[in-house]
C-alpha cells in the first residue's frame, strides 16, 4: 500500500490549509472554545436518567439508594451544563441569557451557573408533563400493551423528552444548545421539532417521521399528531433589505385536544385550529377553524383498471 | 465556573426525588430489573453477524472457521437473550411466553431459555426469507450495482432484517423486546414496521424513509413498497368503558406481488389489495381490491403562472 | 438461568451453518475482505475535522497548529481511504476506478491510492461548495441564528457535507463506498440522496426528512427543497430479457434558483425545471417547465363539519 510522499503530503496541507481564510465562514481557528455537540448529547441523557429513574442505564435504583443517585448526576450535570452554556454565549453576537438578568455586571460565566441551576429546578415541572405525555401515547395506540413499552419504544415520547428540555433552555435564552438537542432528537425519531414550540401537558405523536413543528407554534393540552404532519410558516415576510424578518410568530396554534392526521399540513402564524377539532389526512389548511371542527378534504377520484 | 453549593444541591435533589411518588408512573424504583435496551441492540447486532456472515464485524471468517465462530455467538446470543427475555416477562402484567408452554409450574426463567432457543432455532429459516429480501432489493432498484451495495446499504433491507427477528420474537409472545428492535430499526432506517406484521419473501422497501407498517398487516410475498407508504388502522374501536380494544385485525392485507408506490395510503382491517395489483403514488385506499387492479389517482390540476 | 447443552449448541450451529451454501449469495466466507462500514462513516467524521475545523472533535484549533493538524489528519485518511477503496474495488465484478488509469498494468492497491489522493486533493473545492451551502442555510431559513448554529445543527448542511465527499468518490468510480457514505447520512438526517447526483452551489434542504433524490438528477445553483420532496424516477426501462436496464438518466434536471416545497414530487430524466421557477407544496409534475414558471396545485376541496 503505497502511502503520500513528504512532498505530496506538504502540497496536500498547503491546498487546504490556504482555503481557512480570514473571509471563509466555515472555520473556527483561535476564537473560544464551541459547545461540544456530543458533550451537549451526554448531558441529555444523563437528564434522562432522572426523568425516568430505573428505567435507562442505572437498573438497580431503589427509594434507599435514589437520593443519592440523583444528587451526585445533578451535581455532575450542573457543572457540565454550566460549562456548555457559557461556550454557547462566548460565541454569540447577539444578547442572550437576558432572561436571568439584564445586570452587566454579572459575568458571562456566572451568568451561565444561574442559567444551568433554574433549568434544573424545572426538571419536576418537565417531570409532570412527561408523566402526562406518557400515559397520553398509552391511552392513544392500541398497539401498546405497557406503560414500559412506552417508555422504551415510543419515538414519540423521546421526542418530546428532548423537547421539554431544549424548551426549557430555549426559554432561558440559552444559545444554540436547545436546537443541538432538538436536531439530535430529530436524527433519532425523524421529528424536526423545533425547540421554541410551546406544548402542553398529554402531548402524543404517533409513528413521528417527517413531523415538522415550527419555532413559534403553540400547542394546547391533549395534542395528538401523526407521521408526516407539518406546522409549518405560510410564507417568510423579509426587511426592506430583502432580508428575512427573524422572530416574528409565523407558525400556527393548536388548542386544546385536537388531533392532526397523517400527512396534514396547517401553515401560518395567524392560524388557530380551534378545541376539539380533527384535522383529517392530508388536509393542507392556511385558515383557523373554530372549536369541535372535523375538517375533511375532498379526496381525489381514484381510477381502477385491470393490468394488461 | 461556580458549582452548586451543599444547600443548593440539596433543595433541587429533595425537588426532583419528591416526584417520585407512588402514584408516579415514570419511575422504576426497587422492581425487578427492566430489559436493557442497549444490550437488545448488541443482541441484534450479534445476529446479524450470524445472518450475514463475513459482511460485517467478522471479517476473516472461512469454511475452516465458521462453525466455531458460529458456535460462539450462538453460544453468548442464548445466554444473553434469555436474560432480557427474563426481565421482559416480569415486568408485563399480561400472560406472556404462553406460546411456548401452559403448564405453570415452568418458571419464567426456564420459560425464557426455551423461548430463546426456540427463536435461535428459526435462523435458518430467517436467513432464506433474508436471502429472497436481498435479491428483491437487487433486482427491483436500476441503482443497485451489486448484491454487496444493497447489504451494506439499504435501509429497506437492514429493516426487514431486524423485523423478520422480532416478528420470530413476537410469534414467541416475547414482551416488549420485539418492540425495541422495531424502534431501533425505525430509528436507523426511519421504516415504523411493527413486529406483528406478517412479511412474506421477496420482500423490498425502497428509501424507506417515512414508512408506517402496522401491527396486524398481512403481506404476501414479491411485495415492493416504496417511500412514506403508510399500511395503517382506518379508526380504533373502543369498549364501551371508551377504552380501545386492543388485538383486532385493524391492518390491511396485501397479496402476492403488489407494488405500492410512494405517499400512498391503505387503511382498514377489512381492506385486501388483491395479488399482482399496483396502487399508484399518492393514492388513498380503504376498501379491497381484486387481483390484477392497477389503481391511480385523479391528479389534481396544476396551475402554471410566469413569476412577476 | 439454563444455558444450552453441548448437543443442543451443536444441532443449532449445524442448523445455522448448514445454510452457508455455496448457492447462498448472503455469507462472504473466504474471499478478500470487504469495506469496513464502520471505518468508512469514521473516515467521513476525519474529513469533516479538515472541511470545518474547529467545529467538532478538535476545540483548540489556531493558526499556529492548524497546519500539523490537518497533515497528520490527512495523512492518516490517505492510508486508511485507500485500504477500503482497494477492498471495494476487490469485491466488485464491473471494472471500476477507469477515471484514474486505464492501463491495465497498475495494480488495483496503486490505482486505490492515486484514487484516493484525488479525492482529497478536492477537498479545497469541496469546502468553497460547503460554505455557499452553510450560507445558503442561513440566509434562507428565519429561525436561525448564527452560522455556528447551522453547522453544528442543520440535517441539511450535514446531508450536503457527506453528499459532496460522497460524490467526489463517485466521480472517481470508486465502488461502493460513496453509497455506504450516503446511507449514513441517509440515516442520521431522513435525507436520502444518491452520490451519483450533481448538485451546484448554494445548495439547501430545510427539514429535510423522506427527501430522496435519485442517481442521475442534475441540480443548479442555488437551489432550496424542502422536507419530504421526492426528485424521482418515472419509470424504470428494461431489456429484452425483462431485466432492468441500469445507468441511464432516470431522474429530473433541476436549474439554477429553484425552489421546491414540501411533498412535491419531480419524475422523470427528460423532465426539467426552468431556472428562478417554485414548484408548490404538494405538486405532482412529470413533464418539464419553462424558466420563471410558478407551478402550484389545485386544492382539493375541504370539508368543514361540527362535531356530534
Amino acid at each position: 500500500m503505497s502511502g503520500l510522499n513528504e512532498r505530496q503530503l506538504a502540497e496536500l496541507v498547503k491546498s487546504v490549509v490556504s482555503t481557512y481564510t480570514n473571509s471563509d465562514t466555515i472555520n473556527h481557528l483561535g476564537g473560544d472554545p464551541l459547545p461540544d455537540t456530543d458533550e451537549v448529547i451526554a448531558l441529555a441523557k444523563d437528564l434522562r436518567e432522572i426523568l425516568f429513574p430505573g428505567y435507562f442505564r442505572s437498573r438497580n435504583l431503589r427509594r434507599e439508594n435514589v437520593s443519592a443517585h440523583v444528587g451526585s448526576l445533578l451535581d455532575s450535570v450542573h457543572m457540565r451544563l454550566t460549562e456548555q452554556i457559557s461556550r454557547a454565549v462566548g460565541c454569540q453576537n447577539e444578547p442572550s441569557l437576558r432572561l436571568v438578568s439584564d445586570d452587566d455586571a454579572i459575568s458571562d460565566s456566572v451568568r451561565s451557573a444561574v442559567a444551568a441551576e433554574l433549568f434544573l429546578k424545572s426538571l419536576p415541572d418537565i417531570r409532570r408533563l412527561l408523566a402526562s405525555d406518557v400515559q397520553a401515547a398509552f391511552d392513544g395506540d392500541p398497539a401498546a400493551s405497557s406503560i414500559d413499552e412506552v417508555i422504551f419504544c415510543y419515538p414519540g415520547v423521546e421526542a418530546i423528552t428532548i423537547h421539554r428540555m431544549a424548551h426549557a433552555l430555549y426559554r432561558l435564552k440559552v444559545p444554540i444548545i436547545p436546537r443541538v438537542l432538538s436536531e439530535w432528537s430529530h436524527q433519532i425519531t425523524g421529528i424536526d421539532l423545533h425547540p421554541g414550540a410551546t406544548i402542553g401537558p398529554s402531548f402524543f405523536i404517533d409513528h413521528g417521521t417527517g413531523v415538522v413543528i415550527g419555532e413559534t407554534c403553540e400547542i394546547g393540552s391533549g395534542v395528538t399528531i401523526y407521521q408526516s404532519v407539518t406546522l409549518g410558516a405560510w410564507s417568510f415576510p423579509r426587511d426592506e433589505d430583502g432580508n428575512l424578518i427573524r422572530g416574528q410568530k409565523r407558525h400556527p396554534t393548536i388548542e386544546d385536544n385536537v388531533v392532526i392526521y397523517s400527512n396534514a399540513t396547517v401553515l401560518g402564524g395567524t392560524t388557530t385550529v380551534g378545541a376539539n377539532s380533527s384535522i383529517g389526512a392530508g388536509v393542507s389548511l392556511s385558515r383557523s377553524v373554530p372549536a369541535n371542527t372535523i375538517v375533511t378534504v375532498e379526496k381525489p377520484q381514484l381510477r381502477f383498471r385491470e393490468a394488461s
